[in-house]
């Protein structure tokens, strides 16, 4: 996509500026000063050690920091590294945060809490440094973890697990799996028998340690799509701990197939490098839906490629926008910003190839940015 | 890519605008007029209805009708959906036939009548409707049903399979396969014994339903083989029914191996999204071919990315062009115009960034678009 | 990727083309002349012979040599294929190596001697033809079949194995293993056992022919691994003799994982179509190392697109240059020519786009081009 910002049409432009985004899949930002190793540990998903031949800052990622949220503390872009960090430093966590989240444009945030939250600013931190809305998605295998480390007995899980979803989502917007990262998604896609989570539970229980065994992320999932609240799945690019090739999107057709009837959509998140995929099964089924986040963030100057790529065979109404962002607050400004120029680079070449009007790409960015996520999470607005 | 048309070189353009395609997979345009529900389920892979929260025209293949199907129809281009299907019913199916069938500029159409014939136009429907020659292809599993059907003892079925085979394809220019449908391409590639085709068709006829036993799918590919016309593989997009994963070229090495010596070409059809590995096929093996067909239509503004990919490493001369178009005579056209005008921005590219000169540029698109299939079905012309 | 390359800022375009690259996996040129024949099988990775009814200068790859290498040789751009061949025939082969290596602008040639080397230009005559220094890399393989050659009995095979790895390698710069081709990357990662080994050795020294037992390959992997060099992976496009399903780098995770303890730079090579597959791993994993060559040189026209694909999760300090050329020296030459010409539009896409700064764009091609292969491979300069 080549498209420089200055041709994309004006009434597309505009729009796109000035629409108040659904962030559907988002953690808190960090409510801590942040070293430089710590910093650049978040510039990138993997959980190793920088190691001392590289920076993060040499990727993608580091450079969007550089260009654009350089200028939001009152730099130059392009600066180096040292003075971008000294800045924030100087600012300071929570002025950094209101100056980066309240730039966002973002109008509702679906925060989801079941990663280090302690480190992180839940969805009323995040209301407040913002001035939007923000609620909760809630992470299943963490009601799972705790529920265990509170004592329950094995032949109780089940029920207990149940209850306590319940307790944990009563105002919550949506369910989140990362089954991908605890068991990979090709399991079996049945709901378990009772026996089955009983005995599980007791083999886990016994174990101790994360909640893998796919007996139980199965009975976790079931019981979140009889809870009725939307249910986000982890897809494809993520930290080491996910088994790439065991997270593609099409290993949950039998889910999907079977889920079907009870009409919970099911919410595919990020899915680079399988969005191509995901697409497909947005296209092929009415309960799926999908987004890009976390790779436009990452992806950097690559952003627009991806929307591009996301802009296929799914019909508009099952594309959603997250950024996906966690801690640093760069993520949370660079994740709309990206989406924002690469949209209008994207849909400003259909409109310059004159293969689209510009109502209809304004229509389209709205459908993604906010509308579809909307109807979805029942958010009103 | 982002070329505007007008920047095409004029030698380019105007040889792709007088290009006779050769569509070398098709089906019928459908003879009946179609309700809105009708028009809209067409528009799209799924065979769920779509959902009352959305349309279908919100979609790249949608918008591609409004902008490129109604000025065919005496409308401005994007067109609220509501006008467009208004002038279509007033004109009434065989008009709009007419008018689009007639505007696609191809010049022989290969029909495969194995779906859903009834309600289409068959070959000689589709030439009288485009003033263009039309020969069939042939589906595979469809005569096995048919024979079924007609009744058959166990024990006879692989001669008569083959009797009925030769018999219904004495005048059809290949064959097809939906083997991805059936049991997915992960099959064990090699030719099964007599007696384990005999015991798979008792099991059945006992059982009935759909052809789906992996024993005689493969029988059938392997009778197809010995048929010696070109074979056309299914293969990646398609309607729910396909398990995507399992539709990947790459499963078919075994088979195109074990078929190599036989030299009958097998052609991989539409491919999305794993067009690259079925360019990869073709660039290995001398006998494999394949399109980006249906994709093309699908993606709409997103096409000329398709067919890019497309022109990576596989050889021009393995490369063809097919709509795969079936039901609204909008698909005939649009598969051959967006394929026009994504060949054109594609090739116009490598032209403009000095890789590739216009007469390079005006082979290519004419072994892709009519010369190869010409030559790997024998059309002559 | 559209860019002209006279949009290309000067800055970022003059450094590109006095950049001294480091070809990091390269085979010889060949010393003979080649027929035509023998040229256009080289010109695709398929070992089947060319059908008569194409020829593959018909390809992208095969339009690169008219447009770039002819001006080399002293002829027209787009001239005709048998005026090529003709002119290169006439000066022959000594001469073309002469002139297209020395034209590449590469500044050290790492050569990988595991393949045919009988018939190519060895690190030495590689150096005097081009200029260049020149060092090996050594073939694991090679080394197991050449030990099986010389008799060895299989209770030795181990020892015996370290013993001839070392000594070959005395002044080797890396490893590289065809297991993708041997036995698929879907292997068992652990090192295997001395028994499993001796046992393994025992059947293949009975049954003969080339090493493709799982467990002797991992067992030579292991064995790279111990010697402690850096170590390149044959990943994804190459002939038919690869299963490219099974040459999918995800498979390699779990030998990652094992190996990371060593801190052994692991260099996935090529990687086509799985690129994206392999820059999740570099991000992922501080010692895993990419590269997309061979597959820009094939790819033509296309190289800029997929290098773009290249530069999104991956940090900048993990991705190489190589060329895998093989045999004509036109491989090694449009290996850089196509690099440089597609890391320009590339780059300066990004810079016109206001996404990248200029230095920003000279920094990356000079860490891709030769600083991370220096820094790697521990070559100074």
């Amino acid at each position: 996509m080549s498209m420089e910002l200055e041709l994309v049409p004006a009434g597309l432009a505009h729009a796109l500026e000035d629409l108040l985004l659904v962030d559907h899949h988002v953690h808190g930002a960090t409510s801590h000063d942040l070293s430089r190793t710590a910093f650049e540990d978040l510039l990138g998903e993997s959980d190793r050690p920088v190691p001392d031949w590289m920076t993060r800052f040499d990727s993608q990622l580091g450079f969007a920091v550089l260009r654009h949220c350089a200028p939001v503390l009152g730099l130059e872009p392009f600066c180096p590294p040292e003075e971008y960090l000294a800045r924030r430093a100087r600012i300071g966590a929570k002025e950094v945060n209101r100056l980066l989240l309240g730039a966002c444009g973002v109008g509702h945030f679906l925060v989801e809490t079941g990663y280090r939250a302690e480190e992180l600013l839940g969805p009323s931190g995040m209301a407040q440094a913002s001035g939007a809305p923000a609620d909760e998605i809630v992470r299943l295998e963490m009601v799972a973890e705790q529920l265990a480390g509170s004592g329950c007995a094995a032949a109780d899980f089940a029920e207990r697990f149940a209850e306590a979803l319940w307790e944990r989502t009563r105002s919550a917007r949506g369910l989140k799996t990362v089954a991908a990262y605890r068991c990979g998604l090709d399991f079996d896609p049945a709901r378990p028998t009772a026996t089955e989570v009983a005995e599980a539970a007791g083999r886990w229980f016994e174990e101790g340690g994360r909640l893998r065994d796919p007996v139980l992320v199965r009975h976790l999932i079931w019981t979140g799509i009889d809870r009725g609240l939307p249910l986000q799945f982890h897809i494809g690019y993520g930290d080491p701990d996910v088994d790439l090739r065991r997270s593609d999107p099409l290993l949950l057709r039998g889910l999907i197939e079977l889920a079907e009837p009870t009409g919970v959509p099911l919410l595919l998140l990020h899915c680079y490098p399988f969005h191509r995929n995901a697409g497909y099964l947005a296209q092929a089924y009415p309960t799926v839906f999908f987004d890009v986040g976390l790779a436009v963030n990452h992806a950097g100057a690559r952003a627009a490629a991806l929307l591009a790529e996301s802009l296929e065979v799914a019909p508009f109404a099952k594309i959603l926008y997250s950024s996906d962002a966690w801690g640093p607050a760069e993520l949370h400004y660079l994740g709309a910003l990206l989406w924002r120029r690469g949209m209008a680079r994207v849909l400003g070449e259909f409109v310059a190839e004159e293969e689209w009007s510009v109502p209809q790409a304004v229509r389209v960015a709205t459908m993604i940015g906010a509308e579809n996520a909307r109807r979805v999470y029942g958010l009103g607005g």
